[in-house]
């Protein structure tokens, strides 16, 4: 049996580089040889163990690679063509998905409902960190790279580039909206344009580290706030006139900054949260208004599935956006335990690294 | 100047009812004869002091009467009409208002965001449990009652069906969902009937109160949980086998009313929140699934406006809804100190008070 | 090869009861043995040759059955189950599906893309007048029948059931609005209850033959108006005061019913189109206030796939809708001949029939 | 009594400067002393006679300017303030802007609803290309210049920065859409622009007018076509390799461009329609898929309100659009009938005329 190389958690804090089988391919399956791909801050939580996988799982959700086989049910591709998928892969057929909450797939579950149902990548099944990948469902979920685009362009589509623009879309931006970004970390960093690809006439950038505000402000937050200089909250109703926000997106999973964001929206405004929690959250009786503000508070799952991908890419192609800056480092696959210390310890200015086999 | 027997706030603990000026008629302005009101809620929070409004002020958010006079500037109506104005009472002019958030009308304030700003009558200004009152801005809020309609069939319209109704709405009930509503007073049940109204294919309704239940399945509730008999977030994935509501309706303002909506919530649902909350409110981790479950969560302050009233008065008249079963006890305005005792006791069932001076 | 009895058009004009191979099933289909199915308006426009298909095909796609034999990559089921599914069968994993536009998914098409692309039962694959249908993307579209209902009961969901209340929902009914329903065909007749369940206050159904008015009136329409006795347009902007419809729906597929439907359309209303025209269309400038009205016109193609179908049989089975009074006439599958002859003339008062193989 | 200079139709044909008296000032008015106006192409309609208005009136609905007076029922503003107000000044306060259709807003006819009701400034009451502007409902429609601004930059604002952005917002363009504007005059490239803000991936902008295609290119669209050489159909089917459009923007108000728009849209696409027709239009059988296409025609009227004026200096301010260089020629407002004469024959590649008096 064929052997590839995959990194694996073999237990919590511990990501090796091992060898595996390359897996069988079913017949709604495609396996695509990966040529690039990367790690994400969900991962370091696994690496760490907060957030728990089965030992042995192969890890990573954000795949660009090619074609290797095709599994005997799949039509309208064919073997070799360069590939994307999401790191989430909707099924397409479940009862969530047809109800359009493809995220929420999950296929093994009774009636198709399960929250992360969608996220199996480097999840329930083995990731993407490796040189091949098994993608479920592959029908839904294989997305064409347009010719022309490099495989760091497309890179953060799979995952940073779909949540972020995802809180600002399920948030509902309208022409003229000002919008705070908290956290200004990868997810953050999208987060900010993707505020302002929707129309966002003011997007206000908050985060502690002087270089990433430097980021967002080379990638379009109209102000930067340091929230390790001044209170945020109060910066932000300075700047708002007393206003307030019609938009607050939560780009970090902290009680501070989901509060931050309740206090200085607008009643009626939303509040759309990115973050991965580790803790309950708290609700302050005033900032909420007493239940009276007309608030929203929406949750976004990265969207997933091959149109998605494709829109994504458009984007790309058609040069709205360009977060080619955001690749910072690169590493070979047989260096990967190397990438994940730089990159779990923030060091050096990592933002993204590019993981080629 | 003449005079007129209105219910004052005179200190917490405290409503009576005592003798004030008929107030003068601005330019803006309607004074509405009031021929019947109720109580809600929320004066029984005013009366114990628990939301604090100014000594001396009327109390009473919910008219029904005749336009006894109109102010300079007022075009399109005439003395002697029949009208309801909504417990809120916007401008239409604030930039909340044309921003679609009437509701959070705020006129006093700068650029107009206030949260509650809309509601004023028995909260900033002199209210409507009184002989007479004076309407601010009676062009946005005067509406006028369809002939055949009895002043106890309109008499929920300005609150409780305007805040129930809208629960439903702003959830975004569609044809088929399942949704909840956690506590079936006054507001919970508006809340069903509007859920119904919506599309919903099954309503489950919960209350500690076996006579509320029993109202509840009289108004459409298809099943009805005694949660002081059995735990409501068991019984309802019970009986929706696993799967989760696609909506829970948060009728009440309590942390376990709030906590079970979201811990019977599908993946992709919504909470939509109605209840006046008194403490800071907890998001369980697990419930939120860490901020992932693509999860909504909507707070609603009653919509007024007159055209709001308009359609629901409508309603009203097409039979497609009657909430007169609700008044369930009487009192003239001399008696409003009794009327106060009986409904912020819940003594005899009493679901609502008919006012008449 | 096993043998079958199925519905077969030979040519324009003759739809003959023949006998046909058992279809193989592939790794993603599902063979259906029907209990009970239907003959649609559409089919009739092919049986005339209105609405071309390829001679030899199978007619129908309104199936209730039983699974005989799944596919081999299909899970989640298992044979004997009774089962309906959609006049639509989207696969779930086409760029149309995934961006929220089922009924357009056309698996053979490039990007996906074509109108009608969904419609395949009937249309370009064989369909369910026949003891035996192939369902495609079987785990995308097969949806279990609630125990308790019996097939009659859910013979309305595939097609205008869901088309019927699609033209309600694409619409964006909303709590009071007044709706007109322009035709009480079977479709408009789903139409004007559809309207009911998304909230209109009042429902005014306008039809030509009186006993589809009589129908109107017991399932629902507050009024009803009889176009060849009365202008229909004058009508109701009578009895709406002059002020017109928030959304007026077109069931019948003419230039007659489309330019009534516009011309009682108030400002900013909304014309939802479900007919199938045979001729261009045309919009009269004063109609569409020379493009000035804010009007919207949406079409809708009858919303398909198993959670759709869950949806709707959700809610005959909480008894929210009854349209078991639309079924007729019934026949055995060896009488189809003859039930076409009744339908297609629209004899006895036909509404809907029942075939039983 | 005081005069003023204004342009008043005295004719079809005829739009001439003269004197008028100032007029007095209502309770809810304000006299706005104008600094800058413009001439729109609907006031080219009013002077050839193709859009009837009372002889006599003042003409012009795109004012900027200093309160001069406020009514004495007008609160929150004071004198000497620099303002805009939109073309559409809605009253706030009428049942169609209390439902959201502040456009259609109409106070004198009976329940609030006439098609265009909310035009008033030069169409049914006196309007802005004059020394001195009577603005009706004052407190929804005065909206402060910000610091910093000149004239010149919020000019567009009024009307056709709202209109273009408005049709781009009907339209609920999402991320990655590829739009298509057919024509590309002032409202075109505000639509074409508008596009852009609303996250469209690709912009497709056609026109007959060399210059005007340049401009196009120089203001955000991807690709330009000529359809005086080539079928825009044709060339916008290639350019999406066959998929079409998912949003197509009317601008010119043609059954050429109307059914172009049609044409090219992709099954569940959206024409939003901005053109002011002036006759019938014909919805081609095929380009509707004869109903079948879940395809939406929506048409805007110019949004107005002094939110939404907000809304739209605010992204000027924040440089996120820059409106300026379609500013191609300036006049006093004695020399309005040179102004005119040019821009009615768009000589010397005019886009709008700014006219100071």
């Amino acid at each position: 049996m064929a052997k590839m190389k995959a990194a694996i958690l073999v237990a919590p804090g511990r990501i090796v580089l091992d060898d595996k089988p390359i897996p069988d391919v079913g017949p709604l399956d495609a396996l695509v040889r990966i040529t690039t791909t990367t790690i994400c801050g969900t991962d370091v939580h696994i690496l760490k163990g907060e957030y728990p996988v089965a030992p042995g799982l192969t890890i990573g959700h954000e795949p660009v690679g090619v074609i290797e086989k095709l599994g005997a049910a799949v039509r309208g591709y064919s073997e070799g063509q360069r590939v994307i998928t999401g790191a989430i892969t909707p099924s397409g057929w479940s009862n969530a998905c047809l109800c359009g909450t493809c995220s929420q797939d999950g296929a093994g579950t009774r009636h198709g409902w399960k929250a992360m149902g969608g996220w199996k990548l480097g999840n329930t099944i083995d990731g993407c960190q490796a040189e091949y990948v098994l993608i479920p469902d592959a029908m839904a979920n294989l997305a064409r790279v347009p010719d022309g685009l490099t495989d760091e362009q497309v890179l953060m589509c799979p995952d940073i580039m779909s949540t972020g623009f995802g809180g600002a879309e399920s948030a509902g931006i309208r022409l003229g909206d000002v919008v705070a970004v908290f956290a200004q970390g990868p997810i953050g960093l999208c987060a900010t344009v993707g505020a302002k690809l929707c129309g966002a006439s003011l997007v206000i950038g908050v985060d502690r580290l002087p270089d990433r505000l430097r980021i967002a402000g080379l990638m379009g937050a109209d102000h930067v706030i340091d929230s390790s200089q001044v209170d945020p909250v109060e910066e932000i109703m300075r700047l708002t006139g007393g206003r307030g926000v019609d938009v607050a997106i939560e780009a970090l999973g902290t009680q501070s900054t989901f509060e931050g964001c309740l206090r200085v929206l607008r009643p009626g405004g939303t509040l759309s949260s990115l973050g991965v929690y580790s803790t309950d959250l708290t609700i302050p009786l005033s900032a909420f208004a007493a239940g009276l503000g007309d608030h929203r508070i929406v949750s976004t799952l990265c969207p997933g599935g091959k149109e998605r991908m494709r829109r994504l890419m458009s984007m790309i192609a058609s040069k709205r956006v360009d977060l080619g800056a955001m690749v910072t480092h690169r590493f070979k696959l047989d260096d990967i335990e190397a990438a994940y210390a730089l990159f779990s310890e923030q060091r050096d200015g990592v933002l993204k690294v590019a993981i080629t086999p």
